[in-house]
């Protein structure tokens, strides 16, 4: 997978997810330092129809596997740190 | 909804997501910080059976309204922050 080819898809699904992988909107994950293997299984998903999401779906059924696994790349290669509630 | 009776709930997700919500293993999604519109509905969608994975659709059967809405609330009060690949 090429992260820089993907990081220049992911303009794409910046608007909700951001391009640093931190959600935008109230109904679109982070997508940030998540695994490859969970995104890209994900973005078949939304692709085949076997999960379902007004925007996902639309989107996801232009991508090639290439394009997912780039993408993919992109935000799995972001580092993400936490800290919890008091 | 409670944070604390979320923060409770949310030990079993913890294998998986982490109790901090990042993921443990390569299949499951990190929480941490995800809205909690967004983690409702995913929970919601795995108890009525929208959305299928092996584990979720079996745990999410077994949690309430108040628990989706408490573990919800848990994982979306965890602050996230990036560092984007050089």
């Amino acid at each position: 997978a090429d992260i820089n080819a993907g990081k220049t898809k992911a303009k794409m699904c910046a608007a909700c997810h951001g391009l640093d992988g931190l959600s935008k909107v109230a109904d679109a994950p982070n997508l940030a330092g998540n695994g490859e293997l969970y995104l890209s299984r994900q973005l078949k998903a939304f692709r085949s129809g076997e999960r379902k999401h007004p925007q996902m779906s639309v989107i996801a059924a232009g991508l090639s596997d290439d394009d997912i696994a780039n993408v993919a790349a992109w935000y799995s290669a972001i580092q993400v740190s936490v800290e919890l509630p008091q």
